[in-house]
């Protein structure tokens, strides 16, 4: 399939599956591709990788107040997931073992998966109607843990992708602390649009992503509170990352990353600015189809994400109707090879096993220009539903 | 570290380590890199990029004679080896099971770790003094082979990274087949300087990595001969690439990726050149070292790589007087973070446990100004040899 056929593309509003990349970052890569050479080669050209790599840990690490000898870079979150998720982990030479792996029902698949624990031994916990995490069940979960076979692993979203629902994660993590066991924060969706601070409750890891915050495509991060406990590797074969990953850097993404990790604190000053944007974005929605529905309001959100059912209308023949106008707005995640199904994060959120729902999630690029064709486009698709044509 | 006080760099000789970036390959990450979107998504812009995937896929996949469809993108090769190394496959819904890993042992470290296989389930076959595989070893090994709780896999190097030893692919195929099992090639160096056609003899899966044939470095591949056997996936959470590996493709090194294995034919069309410069490079060796050693020499060789020792000098303390000069050797192989230790190729070759050996790996950037570089380098240590200020 190609793009032939498809009009001017005339806003972008789909930033939550990947942000614009930042002028900064792709002048970052464009230099860290003009050193040829491999960062673990101990001559000049390796040293020179090596210390854009180093250059680059240092801004992620800063960027959520760590050392930057907790940051293991992996080529995206997906992996950095599927590295932490798993029952072995390691105390210096000591072997530590997680018997269970709770996972929040409204997290991103990469978690919802459950990496390298086996499906018996992933139990979930939910979200309330507003799609904040179940508190209550959570620390019931934990309570009843079994540590006969290990402590209990926990994993939960800080910002929910599709919905921008913020957790409290300084409560989750008490809990987990409570409970004598350890937090994974996906924090993909929350880094650069709310502060950071790993040391001040958020968990024991934060798995980051690149392409979210203004960076490439191909690059990651687990980070750490610490380096005590890290976990069993996922990719072998190779003495990178201080043996945690294994696998030639990915120098230019790396260097990309750490250039949009450096603009976070700009990203999040902006901040307000973008959610009072995003309020009118809602607005237009509610203006055009007043039986719209805007999920998570009553939560604490993200500010550049509004997630939304047209109840009269499916939301892929909506999404379709604005990719015909040339508007990018997502119907659920990008993570499924283009499927559009119920959204689980609504399904979650106890809307239903059939409940769609479409995503704006705009950025600092986002403008009236935008926000014109998007309303326009609306009001085109509340007029055809009017006469009866694009109607469910 | 930095690059800092080190001399301007006169001759990448480690070419085997990573390749200069071709020029056709930055455009198309720079082109790439133009388009803000995720491939996943749907609308326009994922489609887009989607396309641009699939451009590269058919490239890679023409390179090596088989159907886009049988091509896996993934972050490099160790990614690569990892995924492809495992017990558990499925052969459509059915489990597929294999018992017991074969390795060589003069493999990459990323095949030699076992990957998913538990070290117990790991056994070694060897090579002789010539660098190749010892194929009456591997003949028996997999004829003792305990059928009952799987069959047997074999991973093997297509060309030595280290030696540039050209393996007998075909026999190692044909014994293989014979004993019921499946092989993985390691593919990362011979191609675009041998041709391969995986139809032809060269076993069930190959590995490929971007960097290594003069694109960028964060992709690889999993090529089969055919899709109807996959190992259970790595990395998962997402549908991408078919369900084998989640994560959001990068299309940026995918797509440079592509491009270069578009030149793949023009590499092969200079190697003999690129041979006849390797073996000037290997005279000025013996020149001004008559003791030295070449490894492999009795067995067929890459055409840009040599592999030696200087038995009167350590090859670490050789590589620092080379990058002194500013020209880039290897010792040992770059896949573990600095350290040069014993080749454990040239232990598998039977040449003790502490051998050590220089690697000159070329391209067809290569010319006279770097064998000019390495020629007045190798004179300036053997004079200072003669004086006795390096001996070891």
């Amino acid at each position: 399939m190609t793009a032939s056929g498809m009009g001017k593309q005339r806003a972008y509003l789909d930033h939550n599956a990947s942000a614009p990349l930042e002028e900064a970052a792709r002048e970052a890569m464009i230099d860290a591709l003009s050193v040829t050479g491999n960062a673990s080669s101990v001559h000049g050209s390796g040293r020179k990788l090596k210390a854009i790599v180093s250059e680059a840990r240092r801004a992620v690490a800063a960027m959520v107040g760590t050392d930057p000898q907790h940051v293991v870079f992996t080529s995206g979150a997906t992996e950095a997931a599927n590295m932490l998720l798993t029952p072995d982990w390691r105390m210096g030479r000591s072997p530590l073992r997680f018997s269970t792996l709770y996972v929040c029902a409204a997290d991103h698949p990469c978690t919802l998966s459950g990496g390298r624990f086996t499906p018996d031994r992933v139990q979930r916990f939910g979200v309330d109607v507003t799609g904040l995490v179940d508190l209550d069940a959570l620390a019931d979960a934990l309570g009843r843990h079994d540590r006969t076979d290990g402590l209990p692993l926990v994993a939960v979203h800080a910002a929910n992708n599709q919905t921008g629902v913020i957790q409290p994660i300084g409560e989750i993590s008490r809990i987990v602390e409570d409970a004598g066991g350890f937090l994974i924060v996906d924090a993909v969706q929350a880094a650069g649009r709310i502060p950071i601070a790993i040391a001040d409750g958020w968990g024991d890891f934060l798995i980051l992503s690149s392409h979210k915050i203004g960076g490439p495509q191909g690059a990651g991060a687990i980070v750490g509170v610490s380096d005590l406990a890290m976990p069993v590797p996922l990719l072998l074969g190779g003495g990178q990352e201080k043996g945690h990953r294994a696998g030639t850097e990915n120098v230019a993404a790396i260097a990309g990353f750490g250039a949009a990790a450096r603009l976070a604190a700009d990203r999040l000053s902006v901040a307000p600015g973008i959610a009072g944007l995003r309020d009118r974005f809602e607005r237009a929605v509610v203006s055009a189809f007043p039986d719209a529905e805007i999920h998570g309001l009553a939560a604490p959100r993200l500010c550049n994400t509004s997630f939304f059912s047209l109840p009269t209308m499916k939301a892929e023949t909506a999404q379709i109707a604005f990719d015909l106008a040339g508007i990018a707005v997502s119907a659920g995640s990008a993570c499924s090879s283009g499927k559009v199904g119920p959204s689980h994060v609504l399904v979650a959120m106890g809307r239903g096993d059939q409940a769609t729902g479409l995503r704006v999630s705009i950025g600092r690029e986002t403008g009236e220009a935008e926000l014109s064709a998007f309303t326009e486009a609306l009001a085109k698709m509340a007029a055809q539903r009017s006469a009866g044509r694009v109607a469910a």
